[in-house]
């Protein structure tokens, strides 16, 4: 009904009444595709990634080598049942609720350590969604260790409210010493294509070489990739913001929030990579009456400004490198190797840098060529595998691109992220492959390329794809091009080894005329001019040897 | 610090203690690029964007003829003064603080409306950005009628807790007797390209044509777009959910939250196009003892699927045509002409659709061909116009695509819309253009395209791309090949009146051989031979002209 006033005042506060508190989980519901819950078969997809991503996350902050199994039932109709379970440390009876009935909660979000999760969305959202298709409450089993029994809680949330609402909880009993499981129903479609669940565990086993994965598929059929390392990789270290990357505002409430006394004590202890001597150094810097026993709280606006400015200024050495873990050039060539064969495969990955205070790392391996001189069709356990099935890309086609954040691989948005746009960006035809600008190369590739950082800048919830900061497309751009050099090196050598090929065949094809215009000449037999053809073979191969 | 323990119990205990609630300001804030605020060049265009936007809902809400100031001033070191002033209704006191100071705060969100703005996010997330930026608070200077005072607030936001900070609020004089005025400090970055203020500001005049804009540019360069129509579009109809769009999660938590007493008078009050009689035919369908007397919030959660699914099965109409306003193809003509002049212009305005219960319109406009055989390079009003500049593109150039979303001109993310994909995917070369698949036509084509719907399917929230739903595509498809056709049959035509042309011009040539000719053989004098020639280049033309 189109609103009718006949004065001002009227107007604003009809429209004042209007005027509501939106609930982050009415937001996201209304706008669930920002999630990647946009249509059944991402939404099946995406489920089952945020319930694997917490798993590995949980098992690898309690130290355990991570095992974790994915159900998929098909209950009719287009709705399907999704469990998760894992072997990890279990969850507190008190937080289950809460991490599963509440949008944007956490443990992630505010610390500055590399791990999958980092918003507090995915597993809640998951349920969210499967609450909106089906109705039916997400059931968690978890338990934590020998001594207690297995809890079972079954929650929704409200989404009104952005809270958890509890349907039953209880104890029950469960084979598992410790972990947690984790069920929900909800409108999927299952398929075996290049966004399949199948083809995510698979990715994650090559990025994740010490995690071991079991796939249950809806028709019953069971998939494993287990364990090539028994090592967890060295554990990210949380870290503080590093100085760099501290904006005015962020500055501003820091200093508002800190339980420091001094000016000098905020500095060194909310800081990275600053020590006394550095923040005396800012301090002297900032000057307008900052002293190292300035309260930090007390702080004027005006005056943070300036301290802002020589933060911003002062040399501070680059983030420790341990706070960020790649799956390193060993690691990337195995990746690799498992997933196709190729005549030259390089890796790099770069030292850290940092954007907006993240540190973070980039890392690039690069398979070319086919094997056997065909295309090869890699079975996926004994399953198609959508991947190998087209083998390693044809001279014509574009390269393939494989693209993980994290460890953990990005399925959907290709064309929107800055790895592919990095890709793109390279000067391909350099290094020897077909390429017009603006355009993916073509040729038989195939591209790994990881962002490890303390904070992935996705360009939407859905964590699907990297957002171009210049910092990052900076370092994207150096490793591909220092991948493609080496490339070039390997193209130029095949070219060369092809040349000869091409010119000893060419010279083979004239040397029986010659041998007979010889024997012709001399009058030799024909048994002796065979064998002048056979010895003047001979010569041209060795000659071609000797090269 | 790393993560150790000895078992399990402290593991997962260890894990709950760092478990906590994300303020959503806290979540935009560190992902801010979400919001439109990746780099300061966008950031400028994008807090413009939100508040003139706001301005506009503001006064048609109001039934007021929008009239906007835009004003950036250069502050130095890469920071702007942002104000923006409309003419519309104002703000009650009470709500200024929560509308500028509170991110998820509206009155749009809740209502099934066609608005610019829609989620309560933009203006208040652009006073963030100014906050993380320059420390500073927004200024609001807001009136509602002459016989109240104007109201001034300056306001940030708490970022941990997503609430106002109040800094000042008083009175102040201002000449303006109804109205407000936004003034924000920001870091940002000023430039006539693609993506600026100015070209948002004049594609906003063609949009809607019933609003007068102002800018100041940071150099005092005034530009202004006076409005050509002095009548306001029909204001959009807030509607209900259509029966089609429901979703299970959502008709429980409908069923809950309603104040119905009786399903009957639920299926009625709280859904459109139900009438008491389709009402009682959904629940016959539903059976399994719903009755119109059933109390709606005591329906088991099992008894809701069968409820949803008679909903969904029901024979409803479509949406109502009114609660979706286009600009229509009148508006798009006249958008167009006032674009760029071309040879062919036309347009299409499709019926109402829906997509997940939400009504929409897609409409397309069509300007084919430069004028005067040149590319023509329009001013706007005496200042380089980004687009004009450039013309109508040249034959091997991509053709120009302008978007719409209601109303608003979308600049940002055109490769990542489904606007662009729609346009790629039209087979163009049935219509006569140079296309190549997966790419855009090449040709003197602007296409200028609006979806307008109570619910737009943005990709991100900074709404500057359309999500792929598949109904929203369709009807795309559907516009741009409607267009199309009409394209094919003029550029038939031209190419007709070519052909025919050319053939006039090759008879024409040969005209003076032949009445050469027959005066040698006739023995005429010259004069006599001239005057056959000239009879005989009539004879062609007026044949020509009889075709």
């Amino acid at each position: 009904v189109g609103f009718k006033a006949t004065n001002q005042r009227v107007r604003a506060s009809a429209l004042a009444a209007r005027q509501r508190t939106i609930a982050v989980s009415e937001f996201f519901a209304k706008n669930r595709h920002l999630l990647g819950f946009d249509s059944p078969k991402r939404a099946l997809l995406t489920a089952v990634k945020e319930a694997v991503d917490n798993s590995l996350d949980a098992c690898e902050d309690a130290g355990l080598l991570p095992e974790v199994w994915v159900e998929l039932g098909d209950l009719g109709n287009g709705l399907y049942r999704v469990a998760v379970e894992d072997n990890g440390p279990g969850i507190v009876d008190s937080q289950i609720a809460h991490i599963f009935g509440k949008l944007l909660y956490g443990s992630r979000f505010h610390a500055l350590a590399q791990s999958r999760g980092q918003q507090g969305l995915g597993i809640s959202a998951a349920g969210m969604y499967a609450q909106m298709t089906t109705g039916r409450p997400v059931r968690i089993v978890s338990r934590i260790d020998g001594r207690h029994p297995a809890r079972e809680v079954t929650v929704s949330i409200d989404t009104l409210r952005n809270r958890p609402e509890i349907h039953s909880r209880g104890t029950t009993s469960w084979h598992r010493k410790h972990g947690t499981r984790v069920e929900m129903d909800l409108e999927g479609q299952y398929h075996h294509g290049l966004h399949s669940v199948a083809l995510y565990l698979k990715l994650t086993a090559i990025a994740n070489p010490h995690v071991t994965l079991h796939l249950c598929e809806p028709d019953g059929t069971l998939l494993s990739w287990e364990r090539t390392v028994r090592k967890r990789p060295p554990q990210a270290r949380r870290i503080k913001p590093h100085p760099h990357g501290v904006e005015l505002g962020q500055l501003i409430a820091m200093l508002k929030a800190t339980d420091a006394r001094h000016l000098r004590a905020f500095l060194r202890d909310e800081l990275s990579q600053v020590g006394a001597r550095r923040a005396d150094e800012i301090i002297a810097e900032a000057g307008h009456g900052l002293t190292a026993r300035s309260s930090p709280r007390r702080i004027a606006k005006h005056k943070a400004t300036f301290l802002h400015a020589a933060i911003a200024a002062a040399k501070v050495p680059a983030p420790p490198a341990d706070c960020v873990v790649p799956i390193g050039e060993a690691g990337l060539l195995e990746g690799l190797r498992h997933e196709v064969p190729a005549r030259f495969v390089t890796a790099v990955t770069r030292r850290p840098a940092v954007y907006r205070g993240n540190p973070f790392v980039v890392e690039v391996g690069l398979a070319y060529g086919t094997v056997g001189g065909a295309e090869v069709a890699l079975s996926l356990d004994g399953h198609p595998n959508p991947l190998a099935e087209q083998g390693m890309p044809g001279a014509s086609e574009p390269v393939r691109l494989l693209r993980f954040a994290n460890r953990v691989p990005l399925l959907y948005q290709q064309s929107h992220c800055a790895m592919t746009q990095a890709v793109m960006d390279v000067h391909w035809r350099r290094y020897g492959l077909d390429h017009a600008r603006g355009s993916m190369p073509r040729g038989p590739l195939t591209l790994m390329v990881h962002l490890a950082s303390v904070w992935v800048p996705f360009t939407s919830e859905s964590k699907e794809a990297i957002a171009s900061y210049p910092e990052v497309v900076r370092e994207l751009s150096l490793a591909l091009n220092e991948v493609g050099r080496r490339l070039a090196g390997h193209v130029r050598k095949e070219q060369r080894v092809a040349r000869e090929e091409a010119r000893r065949t060419e010279i083979e094809r004239y040397l029986p005329f010659a041998a007979d215009a010889i024997g012709a000449i001399l009058d030799w037999p024909t048994a002796a001019t065979d064998e002048l053809a056979g010895q003047l073979r001979e010569l041209v191969g060795s000659g071609a040897e000797r090269e």
